[in-house]
């Protein structure tokens, strides 16, 4: 534990993790560990998609042409193949293009400008609104609410889902419109929400008869271990608590086939997917049914999808594991870092001393090693402990994530060790 | 001329034309020319980009791995291919997803919250907007602008674009904020802009410091005779009359490979793409890369996309012969309907005695005949003379477009005579 260390034996440890350091950055590597892209090796699992569907092969199961216009809710067999994952029914699941964000955000645009089922105006007619935000999340869902003037009030992870003390006081003011929810292996955090925490967020009293929770089940196949993580199914809950139209669902197949060239999804209730589709058929004459009938051809049916995700989880888990030996080993019993080993998802999240954080970055950055800006997962890019960092190791090789982790654990453990010496000086003055 | 028919002439006339039309109705056919859908035929002429871009073949010119995320812009080499056709280097030019409908409507939505470079504030907050509507124009435009509250005022076209006098002063109102412009082969009337019209739209004075010409360049390629029509560039004209940042510019490959997996298009000045650019970075990661390969494979150069076009104008050009041979056979020396011969485009725009076109329309259901409602060329859906009808001719095999041609005329030719029956009754009334 750092803070039980001597003055004089807190210097010597700096010294040494400034060697370590040293040394480190005389290897003279350039590694990059800022954003959860899947790696070469991954897309490589989907390679057999980019000659799909192969020539004469355009007619859905329905006989519609998919190389032609229309088809605004998309091709059954593929609401039908993502109808388990999302948690409703066929007709309950609209297909859209390549990213899940694209889906949120005119959601979000359409609620602004038209308002939501159940709204008494558009909400950019209110004088104010508010977006809940746990945190650290997604540095994107953060940028939407902060393009479009949505003040975000940022709530505590617990281990198991927001702090929902403080989510159940914060709804109830008519301002709070929505709130931005990555259900299970949560961006960058790793946690799933637990039974309880889902059975509150539908049951919660809101102020807003409009509150929408924005659920991206972003990582809703993407195990990491056999410890395989269940959430309820939060449309049945929002249902069931007598607030049927609560949840906006969106997922993809971004880091499941191609993450460019993947699909989104959107699932909710049928008033509120009749809403979706309403302002859609404003926007588009269709989306890309060719591509829908590539990944049918490709995945077939649920259980070729749980078998490709296998094949992620082979790559991945040994990069994830490689970042969480190298923090155990540099900051185990440095009582200065927390992190949770991930069993699915895309990051580990390291918290950090307060004030470590930015630090950590600054002297990573030295060692030719791209961290993620310390802020990013909070609104406002606004981490107000400048405590945490996200660390995404899917696009390195292995061999790189094993160096690259070791070095940030060397910065890690010294911007740390600098904290507590910089606290003792001033508790000293 | 049915207006010098005796009314024993004009009886006899009116007798003659239904006598037709039970003999058409007896021949029991179902056919349908009211949207302008690829053939399965057009659409089999990229049928080779279906196994595309094939095992393996998945990096850019610039090395970029097209099947990851990124490249919000677009691949350099799907820029630099359609600069020609837009009219823009390939600097200023974003390739979107599948739909340009999608991209005019994104630009709209982020104007409306937004604004766009030179405007005080988002259109949203102004008290009222309006737009220039052309008429007859685009149903799916106009409806972008009845979603979101914009004002539709519409103006006459004149054969060679829109009655620029007319123009010059509406945009004098700083509440008009922009206008629908489809310069080439016009949907529907089929007319290109002259060369005085698009200068005059470039340099005209407008009281909105922020107004936009949403310059839908659709039909840039598809030509259907030697009389290839060329309209200045838009861009150019602008950025010479001192309004650099006047035109949003769009296209699509919809027509031109396959209708649903095509790419969009956006053009325009160096401040409008980082505009757009900006706003749509929080929409997306990146748009369809591998879409974008299929389509460079497929098509190679500039060169090659004009000769597959001369392809699809092999099979067009036939069925809107058909079409037009049909009109004059049976409307020709009736004097009350008009109509442009298309040398381009996807659309006959017929324009009838005024109050014909509902009936035209009612008359041909009963012959098992769909037409596009009348009125839907028009803003909010209303044709004041209830006179003009769009025919779509691309879709139906050329047997089928030459029968419902025929049948079309001759329901034409009916509800125009009783028009001149009914007004010759209520002038003896």
């Amino acid at each position: 534990m750092l803070a039980d260390l001597s003055a004089a034996d807190l210097e010597a440890y700096v010294a040494r993790v400034r060697a370590d350091l040293d040394a480190f950055k005389a290897r003279g590597l350039k590694l990059d560990m800022t954003r959860g892209k899947p790696s070469p090796e991954q897309l490589d699992l989907a390679e057999g998609m980019l000659a799909l569907p192969g020539n004469r092969d355009h007619f859905s199961e329905a006989g519609e042409d998919a190389r032609n216009y229309g088809g605004l809710q998309g091709l059954a067999e593929v609401r039908k193949l993502f109808s388990g994952p999302l948690g409703a029914p066929p007709e309950r699941v609209v297909v859209g293009g390549n990213a899940s964000l694209a889906m949120m955000h005119d959601v979000i645009v359409w609620a602004l400008l038209k308002g939501v089922p159940g709204s008494a105006r558009p909400w950019a007619k209110e004088d104010e609104i508010a977006f809940i935000c746990p945190a650290p999340g997604y540095d994107r869902h953060f940028a939407i609410c902060e393009e479009y003037g949505i003040r975000m009030i940022p709530v505590a992870l617990t281990g198991h889902g927001p702090d929902m003390d403080k989510v159940e006081e914060l709804v109830r003011d008519p301002a709070v419109k929505g709130m931005w929810c990555v259900p299970k292996y949560s961006n960058p955090s790793a946690e799933s929400y637990s039974d309880e925490t889902v059975r509150r967020l539908a049951a919660m009293k809101t102020g807003a008869p409009d509150f929408r929770l924005f659920w991206d089940n972003a990582y809703v196949l993407h195990h990491l271990t056999d410890s395989r993580h269940e959430v309820l199914n939060i449309l049945e809950e929002c249902a069931a608590a007598g607030n049927p139209d609560r949840a906006f669902v969106f997922a993809s197949t971004s880091k499941m086939t191609l993450a460019g060239a993947g699909l989104a999804f959107f699932a909710a209730s049928e008033a509120n997917v009749k809403w979706q589709q309403a302002r859609a058929f404003k926007q588009t004459i269709g989306p890309d049914k060719l591509n829908q009938l590539r990944h049918v051809r490709f995945l077939r049916d649920e259980a070729g999808l749980v078998a490709h995700m296998e094949k992620h989880r082979a790559l991945l888990a040994p990069k994830f594991k490689a970042v969480t030996d190298a923090l155990e080993a540099r900051l185990g019993d440095t009582g200065a870092a927390r992190w949770i080993t991930p069993d699915g998802g895309y990051f580990v999240s390291v918290d950090l001393a307060p004030g470590a954080a930015s630090r950590s970055v600054a002297l990573a950055k030295e060692a030719g090693l791209a961290l993620t800006p310390a802020g990013a997962t909070w609104p406002y890019g606004k981490d107000p402990l400048d405590s945490n960092l996200r660390l995404a190791p899917s696009f390195p090789s292995l061999a790189d994530v094993k160096a690259a982790s070791e070095g940030i654990a060397i910065c890690m453990a010294l911007a740390c060790a600098e904290v507590e010496q910089t606290k003792r000086r001033k508790e000293a003055a």
